[in-house]
């Protein structure tokens, strides 16, 4: 996958949910292709499937069960994502929390199943210690920023710390950061401080025009390369 | 929905997962529209709108979440079932268990969702407890007997108990029962007993030739009626 | 245990705590001596031997688990109260929720250890449900009232109707009530609702002088009879 | 703490509950007097205060929850523990696993409440994760052998690159090793193989003499030293 990536998570907005979930991604599919940036998407759980055979773009999972294929009704299967194309599942979202095993599990599940694994984390020492698990990225996002309107952009130095802490615990993890990301100039703070990647969700999907936002964004990530 | 109901849960089971769910799905549809009898699917959550779009049969759910949509990455959103037609959901399997106060707010949800809900339950006492919180079936599967070798309609006395302790909890909550339930005789017991649906996995999905196990059983409720 | 019982509930407050918490649980002692009324206390869960061992009133545990002792690190184990004496468990406090086939557990390991069990319920249909399942008691407490300042008392009503529900699901289960109630005349509207006992926290533990506080309520009972 | 140490985790065995805890807690206490070795002790829950009042050797709680004390009915208070004088507190051992960021409020409670941790791991890249959150040790025990007849020492390469991934998360973390560790040689080979503690349950709880068992460890440790 070519970096930076700009990686949309759909959560269960409304928003992003069924038919206007398939728009969404296709509008970030649209951008990704107009303007050669890597835009990856993390729809909701349901509609997984559904959007990764519509659009050609990554398409990530938003979570993943770790109990043997069988007997686990209600449970979330990574071989089913690997079956229609999905190419990776976050862990460990501040939302969906694990235990720290399980991460480690579903790590080493995903990686049998083909799936980049991109977890987690909301300060600089557990961006360090999941890293040390050799996930395909971790993302630092501090709780009290999420959903929120203060970029963790604004405070650099956290953003160098968490990138450095990820290198630290793996040099071949990528760093990606999010929190309050919302706006073109955020994730071009967030490349230009070291991340490989931006997690944003409210920012676009919430968005009265997607596609505007996402395409600014690109833009920017253009010039930066 | 016609009574009785044959529901199928696919559980993560590989014979029931991506394209083969789809024909395993397809296969309950031609049964049900061949012998008049009303088959039911429960497939693996990552595949239920998509199979939810193939079939015209009903597709439950195998679990809701109940936080409300939005900021809830990772969760069930019973809304988006809605959207694509899904009829309804299970709860609380012995697989999946949730709080008790999660069952009612669950239950509130899919109702608000237009979603039938079946709620699982392992003993007498439970069936006769869930059943007070109004849900549209309840089924009744010893969690000793599930998967397994010996159905539950072997022990008739369970099952009358499990059908009077539904109806005492609420007359309209229909009493299903599961647990071991593979072949036609089982169903055809299971309804004489009194139940008003059987809930099976692994007798159907498990089966070299699914469809035929569910044409035995087709042919049997044909009889019963 | 003479009825009606006032129970208190330590939680985790701070003036509850160690050695608090046994000048706190003598105060209810003393008190439920000089007015021959029954007060119950349910300290912190680390405090509960401590207390159970200072005090004759009877003690509850704040909650029990259900693992076989043994490989249970870091569980609370039933058999372990009833060797000091503790004469019960709350369970499914809204602040501590476990899963219904839990509930069902643990209310089969209580009576094997000889423990009563007052099992928590948000709603007036889970009053009932959790009855069905033959506890000592269900205790009523609407979870948005919990540690406010509005008394569930205020609204009869729903008082009468749990009362009714929890006495429907078992006639041998115990109605309590709870949820804001900090008064004498909370616990004497409780009482006359047809409660048999009340379930407090904050009303008593965070009062300046809390004998004073049970005191009045102990009066209040002592007429009541 | 004086090095090297040998933590007693008493689980939930009946043989280390209540009076026969006492017994078990003051036999180590006994051997650790006459040896001048450390021991110190992971009482059942329900029991650790207790213990804490009848022994000087170092106590530790087996679990510690994060809830602000007051509305935490049901949860383990840490500052309680500290009241008592108990020294620390183990974390996510396999038998009561939690989520990552849980593990780090949990240090960062204990801290505040002057407690020592010491955090279980189960596999070599998760004892340098959890060691980079500055725990005062890490356990590492593969889960497979916990509660077995073989010892994890009989696999010293485990051993040290357990000892070296901790040491690698944070030097000043002391690495402890456990799992199947039930005899004098398996302590001796543990701390040569540069252990600075280690953690045992059944191997001393289940015997038909701790006090012996634990006394030919501790000969075994003097030597060492």
């Amino acid at each position: 996958m070519q970096l930076p990536v700009i990686l949309v998570n759909f959560k269960t907005y409304p928003e992003g949910r069924g038919k206007r979930g398939i728009l969404l991604a296709k509008a970030a599919e649209n951008v990704s292709s107009e303007y050669s940036v890597n835009i990856a998407v993390a729809p909701q759980l349901l509609d997984t499937i559904n959007i990764a055979q519509n659009v050609e773009i990554p398409v990530f999972s938003q979570h993943i069960d770790t109990k043997e294929p069988g007997s686990a009704t209600g449970h979330i299967d990574a071989y089913t994502l690997r079956e229609f194309g999905v190419s990776g599942t976050l862990l460990n979202h501040s939302e969906r929390q694990i235990n720290l095993r399980t991460i480690e599990e579903a790590i080493s599940i995903a990686k049998d199943a083909k799936l980049k694994t991109l977890v987690c984390a909301g300060t600089i020492p557990m961006s360090q210690a999941v890293s040390i698990l050799k996930p395909w990225a971790v993302a630092m996002e501090p709780p009290e920023l999420i959903g929120g309107d203060v970029s963790v952009t604004t405070r650099p130095n956290i953003v160098k710390l968490a990138v450095e802490a990820v290198t630290n615990g793996n040099p071949d993890t990528l760093p990606f950061i999010g929190a309050g990301v919302k706006k073109a100039d955020h994730v071009d703070a967030a490349i230009q401080l070291g991340a490989k990647g931006v997690l944003l969700a409210s920012g676009v999907v919430k968005a009265s025009d997607p596609e505007f936002v996402m395409t600014e964004m690109a833009k920017i990530l253009k010039t930066v390369k």
